[in-house]
Parts: C-alpha cells; structure tokens; sequence
C-alpha cells in the first residue's frame, strides 16, 4: 500500500506504482487505467492524488487520455526505435481462436508477446504478499537471499557471460537471412553464432585503425546489413584498438545506413587507459555495449551484462527471459561485491603489470622461435605469422601435447593460414618454443 | 604423457586420448591419424601399443583403415541419427574463399561449423601445460577452482535452469518455420519461446491421463511436427500426471511420424513416487529429459541439466557454447554437494510434507470462495474455474497488490478464460480469498 513518508509523495507514488507496471507490461498497451474515483477507493488516497498521479503518467507519454473514456496505456514500444523495428513491436493484436486444437491450424505468428509479463510481474513483486499467480515455492520457504539483481532495469542487463548478451542481441535485432556485419580475423565462435541463426555474415577486414571503411561503405550499399559486431580496444586475435577518427566515421555509416553496432568490451580490463569505445562516442543510441569478467578474474561465474538503449533493453530482456529465465544472481552479487571493494580494481592492475611482463618475454621467445609479429603486441594475444600452414602445425602440436589456435579459427571461412594467435600468459616456457621450433622445421614453408 | 599404472594399459590410454580428442573434433572427420612409427615415438610406447590402441579405435567405429593410406577420422555424426537430421550434420567441406572480402558476398552457410572445436578443445586440456592457443589467463592467475564440470559429457549437459535446456533443444532440432506440438493448457514462455524463434505451434488439448491422442495422430498426420514438448509429471497448470499406457500410445506415434519429444520433469521432486516418464520408456531414443532445481531449492542458482541421446547431445553441446559458453560451475557444484551430502532429499521430503498440508488448507479456503476445480488438486498448482473471465480479474486484483495467472496465460492463443492457476504455497491467507471473494463478486458472470 502506499504510505506517506517525508521523501516522496503519494502522488509520485502512485505514478510510479502504475509506471512499472505499465513497463513490465502487467498494464499492456490499450488497457484503461481505473477510474479515478475507483483508484482513490482502491488505494484510499483523495481523487485529486489520483488525478496527479495521473497528470504525471500523461507527462511521461505512458498514457494517453481519451475524452468521456478515461486514461489508456499507450503503446511503448512504437515511441523511439527505428521505423524498421516498429512492425516487429506492434502491440499484439487479440488473435481470434481457431475452432479448437481439432481445426488443426498451427496458430498464427507473434500470438504470445505478453508471456513474458507474468514472469516480470513475479519478479517486480517486492511486497511481502504471497502471491496466487506465482510459479514457485514462496522464497521464505527456500534458503537464499534475492531473486533478480536490480541491475535487472532499464539500461543494464546481466548475462551468463559476454556470450549470451552477443546470442540475445542477435536473436532481438535479427531474423535469419539478415546481413550481419563482423570483423575478420575475429572470434570465430561469433562467425558460428550468427551462422547457426541464419544470419548472412559479411567479413569486413580489421585494420590498425579499424574496420576497413570502404568494404564497410559498399557492404552498407548493396546488402543494407542491420548490425556491425565488433571488438574496438584489444580486438581479438590482432589486439588492435579502434582510432578515434575511424570510431567518429564509423558511427556516421550507422547513422546513414541504420544499422547497430554490439561493441564487445570483453578485454576492456587490461586495455588501455583512455581507448575509445563507439558506445561512448554514441551514447547508447544506436550502440549496444557488452562486458564480463571471464578475461580478467571469474570465468566460471560467468557474469556479463550488456547496456543498451532503454526501450531495446526491454526487448532485450524479453528475450533473455525466453532462453535463461533469469541469470544467476548468487553470482552477480559476489561480483559486485568484488567491484564495490575495490578487489577487482586492485586485482586487475597486479594484472595488467603481470600481463605486461608476460608480454615482453613471449614476445622474445616467439621472435626467437622464428615468429613474425603481424600486428603490434598489446593486450594478451599475439596475432604471429609461423610461415607454415597453421591448421597442420596445430594437428601435430596437439600430439605433443600443446593446443594451438590456427589462424584460419579466426576467419569466417576456413581457409588456410599461416597465421596464429598466442596467448601472451600461457606462452612462457621454453620448452613450449624448443618443441614448437622442431614440429614446424619439419614442415615444408606454405 | 602416458604413463603405466596397476589400472589402465598404455594401449587403453592411448586409444582414449584419441577417441577423446575425435569425440571433441580436435581431430575432424575425415583427419587422418599418425603413422603407427610417428605415433610410437611421439608418445614413447612401442608400434604394438599403437596398432592395438588404433583397433581399438576401429571397433569403437571412431575410424576406418584405408589400404595402403592409414587410419582416417570416420563421420560420427553420420552414424545413429535419423536420416531428417543427416543433412545438417553432414562433415563441414571446406568453402572456397571468395576473392576475399571486397567480393562483398555474404559468406556460405554453414562454413563454420569446428568454431566449437577450440572451445571444446581448451575445458579438455586437463594437462598441467600452458595452452597457447587458450583465449583467457592461466586458471592458476585466477580465484577458482574447476572450469567446467566432469558432467558436460556424452549424454548429460547442464544448463542454465531448465528454461536454457528448452531453448538449446529447439535451437537445435528445429529451423524456423518447422511445426512443433505443445500441451495446452501449457506454460506459455514455451509457447512464447518457440513463436520468439519462428516456430509453427501446434497445441495438443492435455487430458488428465495424457495428450489427446486422436488430435496428435492428427497433425502427426498433416504437418509431420519435429518435436512434442510435454510436462508429463505435475502438469502445469493442470498437475495432471501422464498414465503408462498414453505414455507408451505417445511413443509409438512418435516412432511412427519420427519426431522427437522433449520432457521437462520440473517438478520432479514433488512428484508422486513411480510417476512415468517417456523418458524412461524410451531409454533416451528420440527423448530429451530436461530437470532443474528451481522449484526445490535454489532458483538464482539456475542450475538445471538434460539428457539426451549421445550424438545429438553433442549437438546440443555446441548450441550451448554458442548461446552461453559454459554455464556457472561453482553453483553446479555447490548443488552436487547438496545432492551428495543428501541434503536435497532430504528438503524435499520435508517440502512434499508441507506442500500436501498447504494444498490441503488452499483447496479448502478455494472451494469456501466460490472456486470449483478443474483438475484434481496434485503437486504445486491448482487449476481453478472461478466463473468470470480471470483476465479481467487478474488486473483488478494487481489493484489490490495481488498477482494472479489467468487461464489465457496457459494458451497458445490468449484466449479469454475463466480458469486461473493457483500455487497452493502461496494461498494459505484467509486475507487473500476475501479480498479474490469480494473482487469476483463485484464482477458479472462470464
């Protein structure tokens, strides 16, 4: 119930009691609001509470009024996104039913957008009420602490790692046959994501400085890609970091051509102080950033989170509670715990300077060892030209033992290479080097 | 390295490394195996050992002897799966580049299909040496114990809950477009899911012993579906539990049209003793058992596992490192120890207890209210006819503070309904079925 205390007004209570549940859709779009007179009894407030609550929904553009008919929840998701999303978001219609299962009609498309709200509702129910539409045991009943982080809002999105917030913006924003820009070389295990969905992958080369901005241009010309994904600071393997001047234009050919970009900052704790990431340069407009914690203290607690702009942050989590439910947050708050102590802060700058003694000394036995370095060393991997083809040296690495990872695991396609990527960290010993120096002299040069 | 011990001969050892290394496709179908000579020197055991491990490998049908050309890596997934699912698992051929990039064509489906093999590659490396192709920081930099658990293997698979193991069982059986049977009335983010990745839902009326069986041969007949998703034990909403015989009647239709079901036993540990399960009838042929934790004990530890046939658990394998990576070993473990310790069973015995005392009060105060029910009470949920259409009823009762799940919530189509679910937990008030009493009772009939 609502309660007058000295910070915030029953009005602004009310409001705000109707604003989420209007968010989390337990108010959907087209129902009316109750009449004022009805809500003043219900919540015992006066009508003029009501009618301020009310005024301030209006303000909020949540509602509309309708004269001699009340107040209407007005369709959210039409307000802000692009005009290409809009269709996907109408407000789903009342679909009529075939004459029962017997017709044997499979049912018509896009007939369960409010699934999710039961769900939301069960989670946004902080009251102490047990409540009859709930799904499970009453949490006093269970033995733990919280159900859902309130990170869980808006603009922030946790995920089981970076991964499943790449998988949830790809199954938001895309249907299969969609064009998807991504970077080559790059993390082949997003190439296989978008592949499995049945994206179309366009390969734009990553350079120093970037992606390449005229195969970007003439992708954007012929094929109208709806997504760019990319890794600016650290790029995996090369560990290349965007230029601010290529970042500017490459936020200008979204903007002309309407497409978003997913920026992976899987690496961003032993970046640079000061790379430039594209979401920051938006603003979260037609970016969605990615991080974790995999690289640098926790892999396998798999905490990630993407942030994104509020109204595809809702569509975000429509979808991540249609693959995972929730994620776990046991594991959440020992991250943020972490974070709030300074643990992780202390933890990755050790880190860093690790890392960078690491570098200097694989960097020395791989020259040693007959490596050409093709990019300038930086972060942890090494993006290194053996002369020899990659996928062979690999076979015959593994039966002495060492897993390498081939250049060709880094293009869309698998073709040959006679690059590779190392792992600064895991790449110190000698002996590694004498054994990888004998295998690739018995080879013949590609 | 190998190594004699009093348990396992230097032959067995060796033949499992390589079995595990083809199992993983570290070793791709179609890869040849060393030379028994290289072999015997790379490893250190005499060419005996290696031609005894290698027919080992024959039997096991991991390889095929060429004359006159050495052992070859043979297409495991070729082997047991139906022949619908051939097609797609047909060994990834080697795509002939495009005149790179600037040919500006979107790359060839399928071409990525061993991005997974370094995943696996790396959680396989159990050995002390340090990875050069691993993509994190050595385990021994971070705070943790274990990567991934012994469990990710052959026919069982964690998940992140048991919604995750319904996601990856459909991203990986079906395309879009492909039918699919539900149960209905039914939880409607399967329904939601399934719409979400383009699917054709076909909803089965469920009956207190089973699917209706005429309506299932029926669409079997007509759209040929892929997958039947079914709660055979403590259906929700209903609570009803599948009969032996309609689960034997279910199975033979599904041999018969060659689709495979998937079982979700959420509620398998306030389940009725000697519940059946396809699962269990079938022996894991064309079924996958799905199971969680989340109605028992920890639902933020999101723990939940599936078992399935092992070549398509393989399969279901690769969806997971592509959707999520890995799912959050330390909680995996935590809840082996709750099993092993015997704590969860003992937990549930306890909440099979309270649960019947709590249904016992909940089906009374129900009845006293005006309900009638339409399922025999049993397990978590009451499915309850309250005589007035509950969706109206549900947004006037979240005026009183109270969250209900009206009976459109549990159709594929929101139909309007007067049935609801009640978690019978959660309507222990007196409080709560006067404030349902009286809101019903301002209501016409529906």
């Amino acid at each position: 119930m609502l309660a007058r205390t000295p910070h915030r007004t029953l009005t602004d209570q009310l409001a705000e009691r109707f604003a989420e549940r209007i968010r989390s859709r337990l108010l959907p779009a087209g129902s009316r609001l109750p009449s004022v007179r009805d809500c003043a009894r219900q919540q015992g407030v006066s009508p003029h509470t009501v009618v301020a609550a009310y005024d301030q929904l209006l303000a909020q553009g949540l509602v509309e009024a309708r004269r001699q008919r009340g107040f209407f929840v007005r369709d959210l998701t039409q307000n802000s996104l692009p005009g290409q999303y809009q269709q996907a978001l109408a407000a789903p219609k009342k679909v009529a039913r075939e004459e029962g299962a017997a017709a044997l009609q499979p049912l018509p498309r896009g007939a369960h957008t409010h699934a999710t709200a039961l769900i939301r509702g069960m989670f946004h129910q902080g009251a102490g009420k047990p409540q009859p539409g709930s799904g499970v045991l009453p949490q006093q009943w269970l033995e733990e602490a919280r159900f859902m982080p309130a990170a869980l809002r808006k603009q922030i999105m946790t995920t089981v790692g970076a991964t499943q917030a790449l998988d949830i913006v790809s199954r938001t924003l895309l249907k299969a046959g969609d064009p998807v820009m991504v970077e080559e070389p790059g993390w082949s295990v997003e190439f296989a994501r978008l592949d499995a969905l049945g994206m179309r992958v366009l390969p734009v080369p990553r350079r120093a400085d970037g992606p390449d901005l005229e195969v970007m241009a003439r992708y954007c010309a012929v094929h109208a890609p709806r997504l760019y994904v990319s890794v600016s600071v650290l790029h995996n393997p090369t560990g290349h970091c965007l230029t601010p001047g290529h970042a500017h234009q490459v936020l200008q050919l979204a903007g002309q051509y309407g497409f978003h970009i997913v920026e992976d900052d899987t690496y961003s704790h032993i970046a640079p102080a000061h790379a430039t990431r594209l979401s920051a340069l938006d603003g979260l407009r037609r970016t969605i950033y990615v991080g974790g914690f995999a690289k640098i203290l926790a892999p396998s607690w798999r905490v990630g989170y993407l942030a994104a702009p509020a109204e595809l942050c809702e569509r975000l989590l429509d979808t991540k509670l249609l693959s995972t439910l929730t994620t776990p947050s046991v594991l959440e708050q020992a991250m943020a715990l972490c974070i709030d102590q300074g643990q992780l802060r202390r933890h990755a700058e050790r880190m860093r300077l690790r890392l960078a003694q690491a570098r200097a000394r694989s960097v020395q036995l791989a020259l040693e060892a007959g490596c050409r370095f093709a990019a300038e060393p930086a972060g942890l991997f090494g993006w290194v030209d053996v002369g020899v083809d990659t996928d062979v040296l690999a076979q015959r690495m593994l039966d002495e033992g060492y897993l390498l990872a081939p250049g060709a695991l880094f293009h869309a396609s698998r073709q040959p290479s006679t690059l590779m990527r190392i792992n600064f960290s895991t790449t110190q010993d000698a002996a590694f080097w004498r054994v990888f120096a004998r295998v690739r002299a018995d080879m013949a040069p590609a």
